[in-house]
């Protein structure tokens, strides 16, 4: 069901200093910050080869990441992305075997512009899960 | 200096439901659990297009992942690691722009049989990172 891993979200302090730890510190291509309004956060692109390293930080009042920040004030890893061919067919899966969807459960437009949701981390090690439908 | 992101570690209390978890649930290909004593841990590979997610679960005393599943009962993301072609010249880079390395600085032979080092996470963004040097 899940295809490739889209990227690896962290959470970062300050977005200048971490892009500057993976550009000059390791030698990694990132795109300039782009912020993201409707989703609460400003975004870093870490391009790898396979894959990519998204650094988010809050942008506005009620950003989505504000509270993780709070908790891990150094930053933090925050989430993994699996795409998927078929977010509503993965999503009635993952709910017939007991997994929890958050929010309303319905796919949201994510920051790439594709339906994205989220799997409650209780139900996955601990772990936040984003799933992104992508082309098949 | 970075290339393709290897892996993304996540610790787990329970090695067989966190199998079954991505297996029946996210419906990816697992390997059998291998148990590496000389690290400390038992690992499933979770096979991704594009990279792999390794399942860790303490193996034996003086686990060096014992205290972070003691920390994080539900298991959690522990580390990335990033694939280079010179670890030392990636190591000498990075200490002189002030990164930690952990250990005594010197390279080991990790869980793949190549040779790895890791980063403090205070120094990236609250985010364990490992460096595996792998042929050119």
């Amino acid at each position: 069901m899940i295809g490739r891993l889209n990227h690896v979200a962290i959470v970062v302090p300050d977005l200048a200093a971490a892009s500057a730890l993976y550009s000059t510190g390791l030698g990694a291509t990132v795109s300039a910050p782009v912020d993201l309004p409707e989703h609460g956060v400003t975004t870093v692109f870490v391009m790898l080869p396979n894959t990519k390293i998204e650094l988010l930080h809050p942008l506005g009042e009620n950003s989505p990441i504000a509270g993780f920040l709070a908790k891990n004030p150094a930053g933090g890893m925050h989430h993994v992305c699996y795409e998927v061919t078929d977010i509503l067919a993965a999503r009635d899966h993952l709910k017939a075997q007991g997994a929890r969807v958050l929010g309303d459960g319905e796919p949201k437009i994510g920051a790439h512009g594709l339906p994205v949701l989220f799997l409650h981390p209780k139900d996955f090690c601990g772990t936040l899960v984003e799933l992104e439908q992508v082309a098949a």
